[in-house]
């Protein structure tokens, strides 16, 4: 679970990452508390500052990018717009 | 080890997650103390608030969904229910 | 490097557990000292509580277990017993 | 992200790390505040001292190395020099 | 980076790490700072104790092993000699 608070401007990048939404996110607890440091995920569902998402790392990052890039790079995705939470 | 928390609510998500539940998870150690942040795992055995579970992350994980998804993102999944802890 | 602390009894989980032995593992340094939280590993060398272990993560404990399963959810393993430290 | 701090010669090293620039770099969040020890990691982008980039770890690091050396042992490496980070 | 602290014998092992190198690693950051906890490394370019190391970690680890044992269960390894840090 994060917090998308920001987004990085890269030009100089590795060709996989060119075109896509570079967000600096912030992993937090489900009473938005924050728990690790701000990361950057490629964002693979059109999430905006100020929501909360669902946040994937390694090659499941890679798994949210539907165009099957064998080159792609990117080891943190953000896969799903979090409307909840329930206890 | 972890405990099950609670849950969380995504409409906005990756494919590969749609139908499948997504916990809140809490893991702890075998007296049940908390010793690392919530994370949000895809239940793969049925599991209750409440229950302390197996949880497996990065490959792991998606090797947990049977149904052969190549693009399956889930890095972290639960994988087991815990009966006992002995020492 | 862990120390075996305990066991755990799950009925309820993956197939790809089921007869495999679940330790409860204590991660330490070289003077037995705890470094990280108690984890379960998949035990892949008889080990017994209280034996010092070498412990491996990621797909390198799937690669302990030889009989090949491509849905092996486990993600820690035991892979060797300690007979002694060396500075 | 991350802050580059440093380089690292070494001579003796896997054939796969030659005549690759192996930078030392600082994960730092978007205030610059270091958030992580150092660490080192492969060049891809052609950083300098003192940038902040993106950085990645595992098989991404792999990837973004297009000489589809498949001994390539490196698991971080440098896929971005940052412009700005925007919030 | 890491600094080579002492080996550990183990007899009772898997099979992919008969006749390798098991040694115990500090991590360190460049000024030789202890950064993270002990951890066990196979040595794959003759380190020895007291020498500052490039470690890698996941399957970068099994890289370093160029007689592809697809079994290899290691997921630490030593991959270069550091001979000098530049900042």
């Amino acid at each position: 679970m994060a917090k998308v608070v920001g987004s990085v401007v890269s030009t100089q990048k590795d060709k996989s990452l060119i075109g896509r939404k570079l967000m600096i996110v912030q992993a937090v607890d489900s009473k938005g508390v924050t728990v690790r440091p701000e990361e950057v995920a490629v964002d693979a569902v059109g999430a905006g500052i100020g929501e909360y998402v669902l946040l994937v790392r390694g090659a499941g990052a890679r798994k949210a990018n539907r165009n099957e890039d064998f080159h792609d790079v990117s080891d943190c995705a953000i896969v799903g717009i979090i409307d909840s939470f329930d206890h």
